[in-house]
């Protein structure tokens, strides 16, 4: 049986609940749901956003799920899967401009689905991803 | 090519449409969305929440995607990612509090997303899983 | 490490955002986020929805699930968990009659999440899939 880790960049908080930022098991690379937290020294107790606007917490939210897949020893040319929630639809056109710019070079871009959900209040996006690493 | 088999715990009721409760191939384990039905004989026809508050219904959520990884010969220690579906943003302490008590021995916790979403009338949680086997 | 590959049917549009309609790498092939769209030739700018009814999007969406499957050298058997999205609690019969007409062949049927949220107007279902190939 496969050898299961926790991916914990220093960068990130500790989760709210019993759950990883980021599992390695066999050759998938599971990065739990992200926000636009700041990057904080691991344990702070009251995360912060990066901002209250879409690109700020995109930006943010995207380099949170970076650090997991760096932390793991992967980068965004391993995901096979982005999933994507925002709290509103007038958000997408804004949301995938921000998304193009940080993945303009992955040469094949992950698969992704977006929907519109409720998220915590003041959080817009929330962000997980999946890789392949065998 | 890997061989897929179903997984169906005894205490499930059949699926309202055709899928399955929980499906093996190759390394993957998938558990489908549960939500908070108490055991039943296979096939009954109406089946019933294990309570109307959020603690009965995540404690037998929980139950029920353990016992279809079970089933399939796994456990919490072989998921890689958890995926929770809420209905309401204030419940998500309160979930926590349940989640953490029932994954408390689990030494490497999976990945886990949280959103809020609309469920069926009378279901305030639902849960699906992916484990890892190979 | 595997080698990654992007899965573009001849039928879909060009994604609204850097994401690929399909990504296989290992044994994993991820089906992006499929809506109603109508088939169109490669790169054509203003997608068009099957129909206005549930019915009609539900076919067209599972369609272009498969035809994604098909361009990655699989199909339905080889899926273990289908994705649903909803936008109202009322369309689950309707959708659950129209699904297990397409699958009814599929000797195990995946895994499946059904859930309610928002979506583009005018969009009133959205499926990804997972299927395992090796």
């Amino acid at each position: 049986m496969s050898e299961k880790t926790a991916i914990t960049p220093p960068t990130h908080t500790t989760p709210p609940a019993r759950f990883s930022h980021g599992v390695r098991k066999g050759g998938i690379l599971q990065v739990a749901g992200q926000v636009g937290f700041l990057p904080a020294a691991g344990g702070q107790s009251h995360p912060v956003p990066a901002g209250p606007t879409l690109r700020e917490q995109t930006l943010q939210t995207l380099a949170n799920v970076h650090a997991v897949l760096e932390a793991g020893g992967a980068g965004w040319h391993d995901v096979v899967m982005v999933r994507v929630y925002l709290t509103d639809t007038a958000h997408f056109a804004e949301f995938n401009a921000v998304y193009d710019e940080v993945l303009a070079t992955v040469a094949v871009p992950p698969a992704r689905t977006t929907v519109y959900v409720g998220l915590p209040q003041g959080l817009l996006v929330e962000i997980d991803a999946m890789a392949v690493l065998d």
